[in-house]
């Protein structure tokens, strides 16, 4: 296994999928260290041994004792902190990272990068509705699928690296995707769920009907306590893929909607038929996997 | 307790809902008849031992025995049910329903109702993406809210009866509305949210990437698995307001998509803002609650 021979993992950014990755990595027996710029996370990270080391600046000592890189930073840093400290780097060593969008991020850090080191692109497909190292929590893996987003410049072995890094921690599923695939598909499956939640929860006045709610508008709403700053950050950088997805949407809402008004019952059951039989699919594959 | 001296309890309509309630008062030493058109649901309870006796037409000398009934009909026919069998009601019954929309039925059951009879309106918001008897299971009811939906012509000792029943059948939460209350939260909370998942599960072809999706898809497309032929019913036997929450969200949604568009973000952090302070006082209440 080529991971034995990476065994000092640096962890950039230790938030709550950082310090997940975090836990993980050290219980099985990785040398971690972590850089954070709140003092307060890393503090907690030390304390509650999910790191080795860390360090609340971009060090040279520690980011220099790397084998391997994980970036768990907001998309909008992450290019420039390759960028300013890939200096540091430990000769040939691998990079991968964490972050929620991929065409716009992955094909710039490979630009700048140095040419003897290789930065493979990933996305962990789990979270919580809390942030921060003081919630990480390694079992969020379990069951969660892992997407490896290797371009035409990454290497088979640097893919498998990063695929089996997903194995490592635990992923219910390891598989590939371009990063045009990639951002096509999380438009719709996460950024379009994740501003439907929000719209659900502010268009109306709620306060008084909060009392009332049955199970469907809670499982509607869970994601709707969101961290605005990160998710800003995400729709921005994948404004196109999401605008049309939302256009999609709320094309769809709005026939629905008609037919309603226009008392189309047979138009209003054929889509609803069309949901069951696809939604059904979905809970078939997921039960053959378990 | 009244309810002792009401012991035969007739359901009329032995689905998933008039099987729950029948297999938790019939564990709890009620004797529970059931009417249903479909001679395998009845089997099916008889050999399960979820009621005591069981027809397949309006038979009188089941319905004349019964000291209360329990309507767990399609929304539709629920009226005329009791317009043409309440000459077989033993004098001074008193008779509930599990209708999930209220206005367009209440008034319409309590106008034609005997006097000497009571109908008092009640809506057990639980359920599965499951329908028939054969899935029939009381445990949904735990956690679950129960809503008594008096009217003006109700007495307060059905009002506490009916509340009563939700409390035997073990419910989380029992409150009271009026019908109109009730119809504008349930188009938010229940009507609108089914409309959404239907909508995200059609508007785009998604085959190819349920191999892909993380939990907040799979939350938000959860009740996407409907009956078509009850939501049909329910959405347009409560159209106008549904309507307008649907209009509320479909406005909202687009407001969302022009600050994405226009990356106006701190318009948008300000809506997941909202959104965020909102979800965690329902995640708050709940936790008090338990």
């Amino acid at each position: 296994m080529e991971w034995i021979n990476r065994h000092n993992v640096l962890i950039v950014g230790l938030g709550l999928m950082g310090g997940s990755y975090a836990a993980a990595l050290k219980s099985i027996g990785y040398t971690v260290y972590a850089i954070d710029r709140d003092k307060a996370s890393i503090d907690f990270a030390l304390e509650n041994e999910i790191i080795d080391k860390g360090s609340v600046t971009n060090d040279e000592a520690l980011i220099s004792e790397a084998d391997c890189i994980i970036l768990a930073l907001y998309p909008a840093i992450v290019v420039d902190w390759v960028k300013d400290n890939q200096r540091f780097f430990k000769p040939g060593i691998r990079i991968t990272d964490v972050t929620g969008i991929k065409s716009c991020v992955v094909y710039d850090i490979q630009d700048l990068l140095r040419e003897d080191c290789e930065f493979i692109a990933a996305h962990p497909m789990a979270g919580r509705e809390l942030s921060g190292v003081q919630h990480s929590d390694p079992s969020i893996f379990k069951d969660a699928n892992y997407i490896v987003v290797p371009t035409d410049k990454n290497t088979t072995d640097a893919a498998e690296w990063c695929a089996n890094l997903g194995r490592i921690l635990g992923f219910g599923r390891v598989s590939f995707l371009s990063p045009e695939e990639h951002d096509r598909m999380i438009a719709y499956v996460s950024q379009l769920t994740h501003c439907i939640a929000v719209a659900l929860m502010t268009c109306s006045d709620n306060e008084h009907i909060k009392d009332y709610t049955g199970d469907s508008f809670r499982d509607l709403t869970r994601i709707a306590r969101i961290n605005e700053n990160m998710w800003a950050e995400l729709f921005h950088m994948n404004k196109d893929a999401l605008l049309e997805e939302m256009n999609l949407f709320i094309g769809e809402l709005t026939d629905i909607k008609d037919m309603i008004e226009n008392d189309d019952d047979e138009g209003l059951k054929a889509k609803m038929r069309l949901s069951t039989e696809r939604r059904s699919k979905f809970d078939k594959k997921r039960r053959y996997e378990k």
